[in-house]
């Protein structure tokens, strides 16, 4: 049986750009189990795209092959590999930091290939449809059986470039000055922080944003928030998320990805003059820097 | 052979959400045809996702399972059910009246149970993502072929929330007073009224909305209707939808889901002043009634 | 085995109409590969979709089969035909020019029969699903191993409505009046030129386009285009596509497809004033016209 094979993009949903990884898959390796995983990245997001590499590549199964494209240096000299991570899993992609989160929360790959044996890649009409013409006809062999030592020559796992995750940092005066990762469909916004890097206890936090002070509770649910009022939930990656209650906290706050946003913690719920000092306990680390811990294996 | 596997949720088309329930799907039950039958299901839309789920569990294999979550009330108490229906094929997801319309129309569930056995589950690092933790791995253990008993606890089916489909009413004056279920991708307003709803040979109709009126001839295509105007055509699920030809009826009308409108059969094709009495005669049931009739089989 | 089955709609990703077909697909041929093409051709596109059509089958594996979808005039008397094409695969679909280019490309199709045996396909509650109701049926039961000539009658293939592809022309003046195909979610706008249309060794044309003028240099990747600039690169299907380096070049230029679009070889980069004749060497031949060279063969 051929190994379960996982696409994530930034080609947009039922796209031509995704049909073609998919055709060329079928013919290549066929039987094989296509595993759309994303396909919403934002044109080119490399940062996006590689949190979303990490979450969801830990959930494939064990000897799985996952075809990753965020690539605006399609055409260019950027190196295009395959690397062999825990349990056998491999993910292939460009080498421009789309991967390192997910190579770094597994403690390193275990194998590094590029990919320069054409003779795995199909004849492009043109350089600028790597996916289809090199990193889904290389995935599709892997999945019927080529080894991956033929894909081309070995690479020094440590040569990979780094990724860009940003990491949340602690002012002098006890604020947390985040950033948000990502607003989802519901217009909820995550920030990266971990419950972990707020005091034990904390009940509620200011948020500052734009130019505006805004007031957030802990809460479990969409609907523990107060009407119109913000929620701090622990989402489901595990990360802080401020949240409302059938309405989106992104449109209440102005958020989008990347923006900085400054934390406080409240003394009491209400009073936003009174903050107190935090300590970062478990700011997520660098995506270059790996984690000895293994993280991979979920069920 | 493992059970075919079903997914309708409001998680957005190619979003991470639906790609992490596909890896759990494909880690758990390995081989298992997988099906997306509809993530474009507005947030939280409930209703909508009800009726999505009545018609197309409809057209799955039988012994299929699917997963259906529009589920604004996860991290509450709201249960986690599984219901099995005609053909043996199972429905899982949140009791919150999402799976009422499609266990009416078979005339109820054959078994139900609530999905408290949690070593069914994932481990979750925050309680956010029933879809990735509950309802996808019981779903797929499901179709890998756990026994539904062992999934949790029997529950009562008549004791399931009931759903939440409007039905059209009659006025004292002869009018409809209908609802703009849907808006399709075309511009199509399926409205919750069937052909029969009408006096045989209605060729026309008077639709008030918003304020405005507009007449609507009843044509059997999209090409049938005049330029510029509007048509009344039979939808692909057997109910009336004001349609134009390639242009888009709901902009034309200003309609959205939900939108109330009054329709009045008129005697005589644009004269708007002279309408007959009609009599609902097949008003959609509520969701909760059941219909003892099979409507399941569709091959 | 079963036949691997794709499908290519303007249904729109993630929708309803597209687990439609999936569901009846699984139902009727259990165990098919069944693979996503498209389904972002805007809704009643015939032209766009024939284009697409046309590209994907290309990279389908033998012997499958294609259900495609853009058929604006539904319900009425148009043909539904299945179209058997080299290395045995087969396309489905309305025969409204859709399937054309796909049949010039491989120099006409080997059978076709008219889907008038309606035991393939499913009662339908409305007229206006043929996707649903005869499309996939009959493209399912083809993977199941229905021959084609039980589908219904023979038809010759000589007699199915051509496709609408519009070609380039070159005018007195030197210039070449060509169009745009497409916008993708990049924003790069794709020429109906080919990069041997104009004289070797051009290094920038001017465009232009909507009463204003642009100049784009020939680039081999998005990053070598001047910031803030335009590039005239080969895309990934062996066209001309005018883009820019991590912006829409389709904004830059107010581009939409259908859009004219008149271009001059520039002599000098920069000098727009001083242009040279060119001589359209090999514009894209109509979709009806037939090419008797093989070009479906893939891998």
């Amino acid at each position: 049986m051929s190994r379960p094979l996982g696409f994530l993009t930034d080609y947009g949903p039922g796209t031509e750009h995704v049909g073609a990884l998919h055709a060329v898959a079928a013919t290549i390796a066929p039987g094989s189990d296509r595993v759309d995983l994303a396909h919403d990245v934002p044109p080119g997001d490399v940062r996006w795209g590689s949190i979303l590499v990490e979450r969801l590549v830990r959930l494939m199964p064990r000897q799985s092959v996952t075809t990753c494209v965020v690539d605006p240096g399609v055409g260019t000299g950027r190196r295009a590999v395959a690397l062999e991570l825990e349990w056998g899993k491999v993910v292939v992609g460009p080498d421009n930091g789309l991967l390192a989160p997910a190579v770094a929360m597994v403690g390193g790959a275990t194998r590094a290939v590029s990919l320069t044996d054409t003779s795995h890649h199909l004849d492009a009409p043109g350089p600028l449809f790597d996916g289809r013409d090199v990193f889904a006809p290389v995935a599709a062999r892997l999945c019927a059986g080529v080894p991956l030592e033929d894909l081309g020559e070995p690479v020094d796992p440590a040569g990979l470039m780094p990724g860009l995750m940003p990491g949340a940092r602690e002012e002098p005066d006890g604020t947390i000055v985040a950033e948000v990762l990502w607003v989802d469909r519901f217009g909820n916004v995550q920030l990266n922080l971990g419950p972990d890097d707020l005091p034990p206890g904390t009940e509620s936090v200011e948020l500052r944003l734009g130019g505006s002070r805004y007031t957030a509770r802990r809460v479990r649910a969409f609907s523990e928030v107060t009407p119109g009022g913000l929620g701090l939930a622990v989402d489901s990656y595990g990360m802080l998320a401020v949240v409302a209650d059938r309405s989106s906290a992104a449109e209440e706050l102005r958020a989008a990805a990347g923006d900085e946003v400054v934390v406080s913690v409240l003394g009491d719920v209400g009073d936003p003059a009174v903050t107190t000092a935090v300590q970062i306990g478990r700011a997520p680390a660098p995506a270059s820097a790996g984690d000895p811990t293994s993280r991979g294996e979920n069920f």
